[in-house]
Protein backbone atom coordinates (compact mmCIF):
# COMPACT_ATOMS: atom_id res chain seq x y z
CA UNK A 1 0.00 0.00 0.00
CA UNK A 2 1.14 3.50 -0.48
CA UNK A 3 -0.47 6.88 -0.22
CA UNK A 4 -0.26 9.55 -3.08
CA UNK A 5 -1.13 12.73 -3.82
CA UNK A 6 -2.03 13.79 -7.70
CA UNK A 7 -1.81 17.12 -9.02
CA UNK A 8 -4.54 17.44 -11.59
CA UNK A 9 -5.54 19.94 -14.42
CA UNK A 10 -8.77 19.99 -16.59
CA UNK A 11 -10.82 21.49 -18.49
CA UNK A 12 -14.29 21.72 -16.72
CA UNK A 13 -16.77 22.39 -19.94
CA UNK A 14 -18.02 19.30 -20.07
CA UNK A 15 -18.19 18.15 -16.33
CA UNK A 16 -20.45 18.64 -13.79
CA UNK A 17 -18.08 19.72 -11.50
CA UNK A 18 -15.16 17.59 -9.61
CA UNK A 19 -17.32 16.31 -6.98
CA UNK A 20 -19.40 12.70 -8.01
CA UNK A 21 -22.67 13.16 -8.22
CA UNK A 22 -25.60 11.05 -9.65
CA UNK A 23 -26.89 11.42 -13.34
CA UNK A 24 -24.27 13.92 -14.21
CA UNK A 25 -20.27 13.52 -15.40
CA UNK A 26 -17.49 14.75 -12.84
CA UNK A 27 -14.08 14.80 -12.45
CA UNK A 28 -14.14 12.93 -9.38
CA UNK A 29 -15.98 9.86 -11.09
CA UNK A 30 -14.25 9.18 -14.25
CA UNK A 31 -10.46 9.35 -12.24
CA UNK A 32 -11.96 6.70 -9.52
CA UNK A 33 -12.99 4.63 -12.67
CA UNK A 34 -9.79 5.11 -14.00
CA UNK A 35 -7.73 4.68 -11.02
CA UNK A 36 -9.75 1.57 -10.03
CA UNK A 37 -9.06 0.40 -13.83
CA UNK A 38 -5.48 0.90 -13.35
CA UNK A 39 -5.46 -0.68 -9.52
CA UNK A 40 -7.54 -3.55 -10.69
CA UNK A 41 -9.47 -2.76 -7.66
CA UNK A 42 -12.03 0.19 -6.33
CA UNK A 43 -9.87 2.99 -5.83
CA UNK A 44 -11.35 6.53 -3.79
CA UNK A 45 -10.17 10.03 -4.08
CA UNK A 46 -10.05 12.93 -1.93
CA UNK A 47 -10.01 15.98 -3.83
CA UNK A 48 -8.83 19.67 -2.26
CA UNK A 49 -11.72 21.55 -3.79
CA UNK A 50 -15.10 20.95 -5.31
CA UNK A 51 -14.82 22.78 -8.05
CA UNK A 52 -18.37 23.90 -10.04
CA UNK A 53 -19.60 22.78 -13.40
CA UNK A 54 -17.57 24.19 -16.02
CA UNK A 55 -15.30 25.31 -13.68
CA UNK A 56 -11.04 24.73 -14.51
CA UNK A 57 -8.03 23.65 -12.77
CA UNK A 58 -4.01 23.94 -13.40
CA UNK A 59 -3.65 22.68 -9.99
CA UNK A 60 -6.23 20.48 -8.43
CA UNK A 61 -4.93 18.39 -5.85
CA UNK A 62 -6.41 14.87 -5.02
CA UNK A 63 -4.92 12.05 -2.82
CA UNK A 64 -6.24 8.26 -2.36
CA UNK A 65 -4.30 5.09 -1.09
CA UNK A 66 -3.01 2.55 -3.74
CA UNK A 67 -3.41 -0.76 -2.98
CA UNK A 68 0.00 -1.77 -4.50
CA UNK A 69 2.94 0.26 -5.37
CA UNK A 70 3.80 1.51 -8.86
CA UNK A 71 6.52 3.90 -9.50
CA UNK A 72 5.80 7.24 -8.29
CA UNK A 73 6.78 9.25 -11.02
CA UNK A 74 5.24 6.76 -13.62
CA UNK A 75 1.50 6.85 -12.28
CA UNK A 76 1.14 10.57 -14.45
CA UNK A 77 1.98 8.58 -17.62
CA UNK A 78 -0.06 5.46 -16.45
CA UNK A 79 -3.47 7.53 -15.91
CA UNK A 80 -2.78 10.08 -18.63
CA UNK A 81 -2.72 7.51 -21.92
CA UNK A 82 -6.38 6.24 -20.23
CA UNK A 83 -7.71 9.45 -18.99
CA UNK A 84 -9.81 11.42 -21.75
CA UNK A 85 -7.40 14.22 -23.17
CA UNK A 86 -9.24 17.11 -20.82
CA UNK A 87 -8.20 15.67 -17.48
CA UNK A 88 -4.40 15.58 -17.23
CA UNK A 89 -2.34 14.20 -14.30
CA UNK A 90 0.88 17.01 -13.95
CA UNK A 91 2.49 15.33 -10.82
CA UNK A 92 2.34 12.78 -8.48
CA UNK A 93 4.31 12.21 -5.03
CA UNK A 94 4.33 9.85 -2.47
CA UNK A 95 2.90 11.01 0.48
CA UNK A 96 2.96 10.28 4.06
CA UNK A 97 -0.50 8.27 5.49
CA UNK A 98 -2.63 10.99 7.42
CA UNK A 99 -1.99 13.47 4.37
CA UNK A 100 -5.81 14.61 3.85
CA UNK A 101 -6.08 16.97 0.01
CA UNK A 102 -9.00 19.12 1.46
CA UNK A 103 -8.54 19.26 5.78
CA UNK A 104 -4.60 19.64 5.27
CA UNK A 105 -5.23 22.30 2.12
CA UNK A 106 -4.02 25.60 3.78
CA UNK A 107 -5.26 28.17 1.42
CA UNK A 108 -6.19 28.12 -2.27
CA UNK A 109 -5.34 30.25 -5.17
CA UNK A 110 -8.14 30.74 -7.90
CA UNK A 111 -7.43 33.10 -10.92
CA UNK A 112 -10.63 34.54 -12.97
CA UNK A 113 -10.09 35.61 -16.07
CA UNK A 114 -11.89 38.40 -18.22
CA UNK A 115 -12.01 38.76 -22.19
CA UNK A 116 -12.20 42.54 -22.58
CA UNK A 117 -11.96 42.33 -26.89
CA UNK A 118 -14.65 43.45 -28.78
CA UNK A 119 -15.06 39.84 -30.17
CA UNK A 120 -14.93 36.99 -28.47
CA UNK A 121 -11.73 35.24 -28.34
CA UNK A 122 -12.72 31.84 -30.32
CA UNK A 123 -9.42 30.30 -28.75
CA UNK A 124 -10.41 31.20 -25.23
CA UNK A 125 -14.22 30.97 -25.00
CA UNK A 126 -14.50 28.26 -22.58
CA UNK A 127 -11.91 30.16 -20.56
CA UNK A 128 -13.04 33.27 -20.39
CA UNK A 129 -16.18 35.54 -19.42
CA UNK A 130 -16.29 38.10 -22.37
CA UNK A 131 -16.75 41.27 -21.46
CA UNK A 132 -16.80 43.90 -24.69
CA UNK A 133 -17.94 47.17 -22.20
CA UNK A 134 -15.75 49.49 -20.45
CA UNK A 135 -14.23 48.36 -17.18
CA UNK A 136 -12.58 50.61 -14.91
CA UNK A 137 -9.54 48.44 -13.65
CA UNK A 138 -8.21 51.13 -11.07
CA UNK A 139 -12.24 50.98 -9.43
CA UNK A 140 -11.49 47.44 -9.44
CA UNK A 141 -8.69 47.29 -8.11
CA UNK A 142 -9.36 49.91 -4.98
CA UNK A 143 -12.87 47.00 -4.97
CA UNK A 144 -10.80 44.17 -4.50
CA UNK A 145 -8.34 45.67 -1.53
CA UNK A 146 -11.92 46.17 0.29
CA UNK A 147 -11.84 42.00 0.95
CA UNK A 148 -8.35 41.27 2.26
CA UNK A 149 -8.12 40.08 5.33
CA UNK A 150 -10.97 38.02 7.33
CA UNK A 151 -14.40 38.69 7.10
CA UNK A 152 -18.06 37.34 7.50
CA UNK A 153 -18.39 35.97 3.75
CA UNK A 154 -22.21 35.93 4.14
CA UNK A 155 -22.90 38.47 1.40
CA UNK A 156 -20.90 36.34 -1.10
CA UNK A 157 -22.09 33.35 -0.72
CA UNK A 158 -25.02 31.26 -2.93
CA UNK A 159 -27.85 30.33 -0.86
CA UNK A 160 -28.52 26.46 -0.35
CA UNK A 161 -25.21 26.22 1.52
CA UNK A 162 -25.61 24.18 4.95
CA UNK A 163 -21.91 25.76 6.04
CA UNK A 164 -22.15 27.27 9.55
CA UNK A 165 -19.25 29.24 9.91
CA UNK A 166 -18.69 32.03 6.98
CA UNK A 167 -15.64 33.64 7.95
CA UNK A 168 -12.81 33.54 5.89
CA UNK A 169 -9.58 35.24 4.99
CA UNK A 170 -8.26 36.41 1.70
CA UNK A 171 -4.65 37.17 1.67
CA UNK A 172 -4.90 38.55 -2.35
CA UNK A 173 -6.78 40.18 -4.34
CA UNK A 174 -5.67 41.97 -6.94
CA UNK A 175 -5.96 42.38 -11.39
CA UNK A 176 -3.60 41.63 -14.08
CA UNK A 177 -4.16 43.21 -17.75
CA UNK A 178 -2.66 42.26 -20.35
CA UNK A 179 -3.74 42.98 -23.67
CA UNK A 180 -7.36 41.91 -24.02
CA UNK A 181 -7.09 39.42 -20.79
CA UNK A 182 -8.01 40.91 -17.63
CA UNK A 183 -7.30 38.04 -14.80
CA UNK A 184 -8.30 38.47 -11.07
CA UNK A 185 -5.80 36.51 -8.28
CA UNK A 186 -7.91 35.67 -5.91
CA UNK A 187 -6.25 33.39 -2.94
CA UNK A 188 -8.18 32.47 0.70
CA UNK A 189 -7.83 29.82 3.11
CA UNK A 190 -11.31 28.57 2.01
CA UNK A 191 -14.59 29.30 -0.27
CA UNK A 192 -17.82 29.51 0.51
CA UNK A 193 -20.50 27.92 -2.31
CA UNK A 194 -19.84 30.28 -5.45
CA UNK A 195 -17.82 32.67 -3.21
CA UNK A 196 -14.70 33.64 -6.13
CA UNK A 197 -17.46 33.72 -8.69
CA UNK A 198 -20.01 36.29 -6.66
CA UNK A 199 -16.84 38.16 -5.83
CA UNK A 200 -15.62 38.87 -9.37
CA UNK A 201 -19.80 39.17 -10.24
CA UNK A 202 -19.47 41.93 -8.08
CA UNK A 203 -16.20 43.52 -8.48
CA UNK A 204 -16.92 43.89 -12.22
CA UNK A 205 -20.46 45.79 -11.29
CA UNK A 206 -17.69 48.39 -9.51
CA UNK A 207 -15.53 47.96 -12.72
CA UNK A 208 -18.89 49.10 -15.08
CA UNK A 209 -19.26 52.02 -12.65
CA UNK A 210 -22.49 50.48 -10.87
CA UNK A 211 -21.06 50.28 -7.44
CA UNK A 212 -18.60 52.31 -5.92
CA UNK A 213 -15.84 50.46 -4.80
CA UNK A 214 -16.52 51.24 -0.94
CA UNK A 215 -19.65 49.63 -0.65
CA UNK A 216 -17.77 46.32 -0.58
CA UNK A 217 -17.20 47.37 3.59
CA UNK A 218 -21.06 47.39 3.54
CA UNK A 219 -22.01 44.70 1.60
CA UNK A 220 -19.63 42.99 4.01
CA UNK A 221 -21.03 43.90 6.95
CA UNK A 222 -24.74 43.47 6.25
CA UNK A 223 -24.72 39.85 5.53
CA UNK A 224 -27.00 39.69 2.80
CA UNK A 225 -26.47 38.16 -0.29
CA UNK A 226 -29.16 40.01 -2.36
CA UNK A 227 -26.42 43.01 -2.17
CA UNK A 228 -23.93 41.70 -3.64
CA UNK A 229 -23.10 41.37 -7.59
CA UNK A 230 -24.51 38.78 -10.01
CA UNK A 231 -22.48 35.35 -10.18
CA UNK A 232 -20.03 35.44 -12.57
CA UNK A 233 -19.95 32.43 -15.29
CA UNK A 234 -18.45 29.12 -13.98
CA UNK A 235 -15.64 29.47 -17.46
CA UNK A 236 -13.45 31.80 -16.46
CA UNK A 237 -13.00 30.21 -12.95
CA UNK A 238 -9.77 28.23 -12.67
CA UNK A 239 -8.48 26.49 -9.67
CA UNK A 240 -4.44 27.92 -10.20
CA UNK A 241 -2.96 25.57 -7.09
CA UNK A 242 -3.33 24.50 -3.58
CA UNK A 243 -0.94 25.18 -0.70
CA UNK A 244 -0.03 22.93 1.94
CA UNK A 245 1.70 23.87 4.70
CA UNK A 246 5.59 22.96 3.84
CA UNK A 247 6.21 19.52 5.62
CA UNK A 248 3.54 17.99 3.84
CA UNK A 249 4.37 19.40 0.28
CA UNK B 1 -25.10 46.90 -53.72
CA UNK B 2 -21.61 47.05 -51.81
CA UNK B 3 -18.42 45.12 -51.88
CA UNK B 4 -17.58 44.10 -48.60
CA UNK B 5 -14.70 41.94 -46.96
CA UNK B 6 -14.54 41.04 -43.38
CA UNK B 7 -11.87 39.71 -41.43
CA UNK B 8 -12.87 36.23 -39.69
CA UNK B 9 -11.09 34.46 -36.42
CA UNK B 10 -12.51 31.05 -36.16
CA UNK B 11 -12.00 27.34 -34.02
CA UNK B 12 -12.08 25.00 -36.60
CA UNK B 13 -12.16 21.80 -34.47
CA UNK B 14 -15.28 21.08 -35.63
CA UNK B 15 -15.08 21.74 -39.25
CA UNK B 16 -14.26 20.23 -42.29
CA UNK B 17 -12.20 23.25 -43.20
CA UNK B 18 -12.98 26.53 -44.81
CA UNK B 19 -13.99 25.74 -48.82
CA UNK B 20 -17.61 24.17 -48.94
CA UNK B 21 -18.34 20.65 -49.85
CA UNK B 22 -20.57 18.23 -49.82
CA UNK B 23 -21.53 15.85 -46.53
CA UNK B 24 -19.43 18.00 -43.97
CA UNK B 25 -20.01 21.15 -42.44
CA UNK B 26 -17.30 23.96 -43.52
CA UNK B 27 -16.75 27.31 -42.23
CA UNK B 28 -18.14 28.60 -46.20
CA UNK B 29 -20.99 26.62 -45.62
CA UNK B 30 -22.16 28.34 -42.24
CA UNK B 31 -21.25 32.04 -43.15
CA UNK B 32 -22.97 31.81 -46.50
CA UNK B 33 -26.19 30.26 -44.54
CA UNK B 34 -26.04 33.44 -41.82
CA UNK B 35 -25.04 35.70 -44.41
CA UNK B 36 -28.28 34.69 -46.81
CA UNK B 37 -30.19 34.87 -43.62
CA UNK B 38 -29.75 37.87 -42.56
CA UNK B 39 -29.55 39.46 -46.30
CA UNK B 40 -32.79 37.24 -47.03
CA UNK B 41 -31.15 36.28 -50.27
CA UNK B 42 -28.42 33.68 -51.04
CA UNK B 43 -25.32 35.12 -50.64
CA UNK B 44 -22.10 33.90 -51.99
CA UNK B 45 -18.67 34.49 -50.11
CA UNK B 46 -14.39 33.96 -51.82
CA UNK B 47 -12.13 33.40 -49.21
CA UNK B 48 -8.28 33.96 -49.19
CA UNK B 49 -7.70 30.61 -48.13
CA UNK B 50 -8.72 27.14 -48.09
CA UNK B 51 -7.62 25.82 -44.83
CA UNK B 52 -7.74 22.33 -44.25
CA UNK B 53 -10.07 20.32 -41.43
CA UNK B 54 -9.54 21.37 -38.07
CA UNK B 55 -7.15 24.44 -38.86
CA UNK B 56 -7.66 27.54 -37.31
CA UNK B 57 -8.03 31.09 -38.44
CA UNK B 58 -7.03 34.33 -36.63
CA UNK B 59 -7.20 36.62 -39.82
CA UNK B 60 -9.29 35.00 -42.62
CA UNK B 61 -10.29 36.85 -44.82
CA UNK B 62 -13.59 36.50 -47.29
CA UNK B 63 -15.33 38.73 -49.46
CA UNK B 64 -18.92 38.99 -50.67
CA UNK B 65 -21.36 41.38 -52.82
CA UNK B 66 -24.20 42.20 -50.64
CA UNK B 67 -27.61 43.02 -51.92
CA UNK B 68 -28.01 46.02 -50.11
CA UNK B 69 -26.28 48.46 -47.94
CA UNK B 70 -26.13 47.67 -44.10
CA UNK B 71 -23.60 50.38 -42.40
CA UNK B 72 -20.37 48.23 -42.51
CA UNK B 73 -19.48 49.35 -38.81
CA UNK B 74 -22.72 47.38 -37.58
CA UNK B 75 -21.70 43.90 -39.69
CA UNK B 76 -20.08 42.07 -37.67
CA UNK B 77 -22.11 42.41 -34.60
CA UNK B 78 -25.18 41.69 -36.70
CA UNK B 79 -23.51 38.32 -38.02
CA UNK B 80 -21.91 37.26 -34.82
CA UNK B 81 -25.23 37.13 -33.16
CA UNK B 82 -26.07 34.57 -35.29
CA UNK B 83 -22.95 32.92 -36.12
CA UNK B 84 -21.74 30.00 -33.89
CA UNK B 85 -19.57 30.65 -31.18
CA UNK B 86 -16.69 29.31 -32.66
CA UNK B 87 -16.57 31.31 -35.87
CA UNK B 88 -16.14 35.18 -35.06
CA UNK B 89 -16.08 38.48 -37.49
CA UNK B 90 -13.49 40.93 -36.47
CA UNK B 91 -13.67 43.30 -38.93
CA UNK B 92 -15.57 44.26 -41.96
CA UNK B 93 -14.78 46.92 -44.91
CA UNK B 94 -15.72 48.63 -47.78
CA UNK B 95 -13.91 47.58 -50.68
CA UNK B 96 -13.98 48.36 -54.29
CA UNK B 97 -15.98 45.97 -56.92
CA UNK B 98 -13.15 44.53 -58.21
CA UNK B 99 -11.51 43.09 -54.48
CA UNK B 100 -10.89 39.46 -54.80
CA UNK B 101 -9.85 37.72 -51.91
CA UNK B 102 -8.02 35.08 -52.96
CA UNK B 103 -6.46 36.50 -56.10
CA UNK B 104 -5.39 40.14 -54.43
CA UNK B 105 -3.77 37.85 -51.72
CA UNK B 106 0.10 38.87 -51.88
CA UNK B 107 0.69 36.53 -48.98
CA UNK B 108 -0.11 34.86 -46.26
CA UNK B 109 1.27 34.19 -42.32
CA UNK B 110 0.71 31.14 -40.61
CA UNK B 111 1.75 30.08 -37.28
CA UNK B 112 1.88 26.69 -36.29
CA UNK B 113 2.32 25.86 -32.67
CA UNK B 114 4.01 23.22 -30.46
CA UNK B 115 3.26 21.90 -27.21
CA UNK B 116 6.58 20.64 -25.49
CA UNK B 117 5.53 19.96 -22.01
CA UNK B 118 5.56 17.20 -20.86
CA UNK B 119 1.72 16.65 -20.55
CA UNK B 120 -0.57 18.47 -22.84
CA UNK B 121 -1.97 21.62 -21.62
CA UNK B 122 -5.77 20.73 -21.47
CA UNK B 123 -6.35 24.13 -22.65
CA UNK B 124 -4.15 24.54 -25.71
CA UNK B 125 -5.04 21.00 -26.55
CA UNK B 126 -6.99 21.98 -29.79
CA UNK B 127 -4.63 24.47 -30.92
CA UNK B 128 -1.11 22.59 -30.58
CA UNK B 129 0.70 19.39 -31.34
CA UNK B 130 2.03 18.01 -28.43
CA UNK B 131 6.06 17.08 -28.60
CA UNK B 132 7.28 15.69 -25.08
CA UNK B 133 10.28 14.46 -26.45
CA UNK B 134 13.55 17.33 -26.81
CA UNK B 135 13.74 19.10 -29.37
CA UNK B 136 16.72 20.76 -30.66
CA UNK B 137 15.44 24.47 -31.47
CA UNK B 138 18.98 25.64 -33.09
CA UNK B 139 18.75 22.79 -35.91
CA UNK B 140 14.90 23.55 -36.46
CA UNK B 141 15.99 27.27 -37.26
CA UNK B 142 18.77 26.38 -39.49
CA UNK B 143 16.16 24.26 -41.18
CA UNK B 144 13.78 26.75 -41.81
CA UNK B 145 16.48 29.28 -43.37
CA UNK B 146 16.98 26.57 -46.09
CA UNK B 147 13.53 27.17 -46.86
CA UNK B 148 13.33 31.36 -48.01
CA UNK B 149 13.21 32.49 -51.01
CA UNK B 150 11.64 30.97 -54.46
CA UNK B 151 11.73 27.12 -54.78
CA UNK B 152 9.39 24.58 -56.01
CA UNK B 153 7.81 22.77 -53.47
CA UNK B 154 6.46 19.84 -54.80
CA UNK B 155 8.61 17.80 -52.43
CA UNK B 156 6.44 19.44 -49.58
CA UNK B 157 3.21 19.01 -51.23
CA UNK B 158 0.41 16.19 -50.87
CA UNK B 159 -0.76 13.95 -53.23
CA UNK B 160 -3.86 14.98 -55.16
CA UNK B 161 -3.27 18.19 -55.56
CA UNK B 162 -3.56 19.14 -59.59
CA UNK B 163 -1.95 22.73 -59.40
CA UNK B 164 1.40 22.14 -61.88
CA UNK B 165 3.19 25.03 -61.39
CA UNK B 166 4.73 24.19 -57.78
CA UNK B 167 6.87 27.16 -57.07
CA UNK B 168 6.21 29.52 -54.43
CA UNK B 169 8.53 32.10 -52.22
CA UNK B 170 8.66 31.60 -48.38
CA UNK B 171 9.54 35.33 -47.35
CA UNK B 172 9.04 34.22 -43.53
CA UNK B 173 10.23 31.21 -41.23
CA UNK B 174 11.21 31.08 -38.27
CA UNK B 175 10.60 29.81 -34.74
CA UNK B 176 9.76 31.39 -31.43
CA UNK B 177 9.92 30.11 -28.01
CA UNK B 178 8.22 30.91 -24.65
CA UNK B 179 7.66 28.49 -21.67
CA UNK B 180 6.39 25.47 -22.88
CA UNK B 181 5.46 27.15 -26.35
CA UNK B 182 7.14 26.44 -29.80
CA UNK B 183 5.73 28.48 -32.04
CA UNK B 184 6.35 28.73 -35.94
CA UNK B 185 5.75 31.57 -38.13
CA UNK B 186 5.70 31.20 -41.78
CA UNK B 187 4.88 34.05 -44.86
CA UNK B 188 4.65 32.64 -48.16
CA UNK B 189 3.02 33.68 -51.15
CA UNK B 190 1.15 30.80 -51.92
CA UNK B 191 0.73 27.15 -50.18
CA UNK B 192 0.50 24.12 -51.95
CA UNK B 193 -1.61 21.20 -50.70
CA UNK B 194 -0.57 20.63 -46.78
CA UNK B 195 2.57 22.20 -47.62
CA UNK B 196 2.74 24.05 -44.31
CA UNK B 197 1.97 20.99 -42.22
CA UNK B 198 4.54 18.93 -44.63
CA UNK B 199 7.39 21.69 -43.68
CA UNK B 200 6.37 21.75 -39.91
CA UNK B 201 6.81 17.68 -40.15
CA UNK B 202 10.05 17.92 -41.62
CA UNK B 203 11.60 20.16 -39.86
CA UNK B 204 10.53 18.64 -36.06
CA UNK B 205 12.25 15.50 -37.75
CA UNK B 206 15.49 17.74 -37.80
CA UNK B 207 14.78 19.26 -34.22
CA UNK B 208 14.90 15.43 -33.17
CA UNK B 209 17.61 14.55 -35.08
CA UNK B 210 16.67 11.97 -37.66
CA UNK B 211 17.20 15.16 -40.37
CA UNK B 212 20.61 17.07 -40.57
CA UNK B 213 19.24 20.82 -41.75
CA UNK B 214 21.09 20.97 -44.84
CA UNK B 215 18.77 18.06 -45.41
CA UNK B 216 16.23 20.69 -47.07
CA UNK B 217 18.14 21.88 -49.88
CA UNK B 218 18.22 18.13 -51.36
CA UNK B 219 14.72 17.40 -50.40
CA UNK B 220 13.63 20.63 -52.20
CA UNK B 221 15.86 19.65 -55.41
CA UNK B 222 14.65 15.92 -55.66
CA UNK B 223 10.71 17.02 -56.21
CA UNK B 224 9.97 14.20 -54.19
CA UNK B 225 7.35 13.95 -51.37
CA UNK B 226 8.57 11.07 -50.14
CA UNK B 227 12.01 12.46 -48.94
CA UNK B 228 10.08 14.83 -46.91
CA UNK B 229 8.32 14.30 -43.10
CA UNK B 230 5.17 13.40 -41.94
CA UNK B 231 2.35 15.70 -41.78
CA UNK B 232 2.31 17.62 -38.70
CA UNK B 233 -1.65 17.36 -37.06
CA UNK B 234 -3.91 19.97 -38.57
CA UNK B 235 -4.99 21.08 -34.86
CA UNK B 236 -1.26 23.25 -34.62
CA UNK B 237 -2.02 25.45 -37.82
CA UNK B 238 -3.09 28.63 -37.48
CA UNK B 239 -3.73 31.18 -40.83
CA UNK B 240 -2.71 35.01 -38.96
CA UNK B 241 -2.85 36.97 -40.97
CA UNK B 242 -3.69 38.01 -45.28
CA UNK B 243 -1.71 40.15 -46.77
CA UNK B 244 -2.89 42.34 -49.86
CA UNK B 245 -1.54 45.31 -52.05
CA UNK B 246 -1.59 48.53 -49.83
CA UNK B 247 -4.23 49.86 -52.19
CA UNK B 248 -6.73 47.21 -51.57
CA UNK B 249 -6.63 46.81 -48.08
Amino acid sequence: MSYIKLTLSYDGTNYSGFQRQQNALSIQEVLERTLSKIYNETIKVTGSSRTDAGVHARGQVINYLAPFHIKTERIPHALNSVLPEDIRVIKSDAVSPDFHARFDAKSKLYTYTIDKGKVHSVFQRFYTWHIPYPLNVSEMQEASRYLLGRHDFTSFCASGSSIKNKVREITQAYWLEEDNILRFYIQSDGYLYKMARIIVGTIVETGRGRIKPGKIVQILEEKNRSLAGPTAPARGLCLERVFFENNKH
